[in-house]
């Protein structure tokens, strides 16, 4: 296992390469305010109207399960040097994210190409699934990452 | 003009279709707010590192991009009746979003498909792009949405 401050270059990833991150569980209180700031209909907001809703139930934003996924590859899921840059992916939610639920994020490398025009970085596609407490996937995401390579300057072992 | 209260069924939609929404500026401490919660990376929190990164300036984190892309759809920019329920698609963020920015969307309807097996739905897509005050195209996003029909007992205009 991967020491979690170790942060990998370009030249440290390869396609199936897999990694896991750690869990977040989110609470009513934690959907209706994200609803209430980005993405306000009465399926994110009220139990009762949410009920007769496609949803059938109270259901997080879609934004906000993007943004939990988000937070949790920074915290633990993807430890890219540089941190996560992505310049934009595909996005799908299968499953809706329910209160009480408990996220977490599986990644998997698959495309490592360095940057012809700039020796110093490259890039990265990343296929991520989080999911919930009974394996159902809230979302996937694939995304193309800029990674820096690892320079002769930091050629040592990084730790930030 | 449609009046901003009009929400459009299925019948009402077709290719070529366009809607803008109302507008959003973001300060610096929307920005890092919301980079504190889901996107802890030194270029979204601090000016200083943010100099030196890849952005050459504290920049908003492309899910805040998404989250307030998505209000303004809601609250102006796509009067779908049912809400807005997309299943997924493709994101991109072409530029950087920045203090001090004033972000709109402007939406086309690309295709509209009655479902065969739901004869109460369809499949709506779209594509918008978030502008700034520059008229940078800081996020596109082209997504699938989940659009009622008019049933016979709504077929009078519809008030929500």
């Amino acid at each position: 296992m991967m020491d979690s401050n170790e942060r990998l270059f370009l030249e440290d990833l390869c396609p199936g390469q897999r990694f896991t991150s750690g869990s977040h569980t989110l609470d009513e209180a934690q959907i209706k305010a994200f609803a209430q700031q980005f993405d306000p209909q009465p399926f994110h907001l009220d139990d009762g109207e949410a009920k007769g809703s496609l949803f059938a139930g109270l259901a997080a934003s879609g934004w906000h399960t993007a943004a939990i996924t988000m937070r949790l590859q920074v915290e633990s899921g993807l430890p890219v040097a540089g941190g996560i840059i992505g310049a934009g992916g595909e996005l799908s939610w299968p499953h809706p994210t329910r209160l009480g639920d408990t996220l977490h994020v599986e990644t998997e490398v698959l495309e490592v190409t360095p940057s012809r025009s700039r020796p110093d970085r490259g890039m990265v596609t990343v296929r991520s699934e989080t999911l919930n407490q009974r394996g159902e996937v809230v979302q996937t995401l694939t995304v193309k990452l800029v990674v820096p390579r690892r320079s002769p300057a930091d050629a040592e072992p990084t730790n930030e």
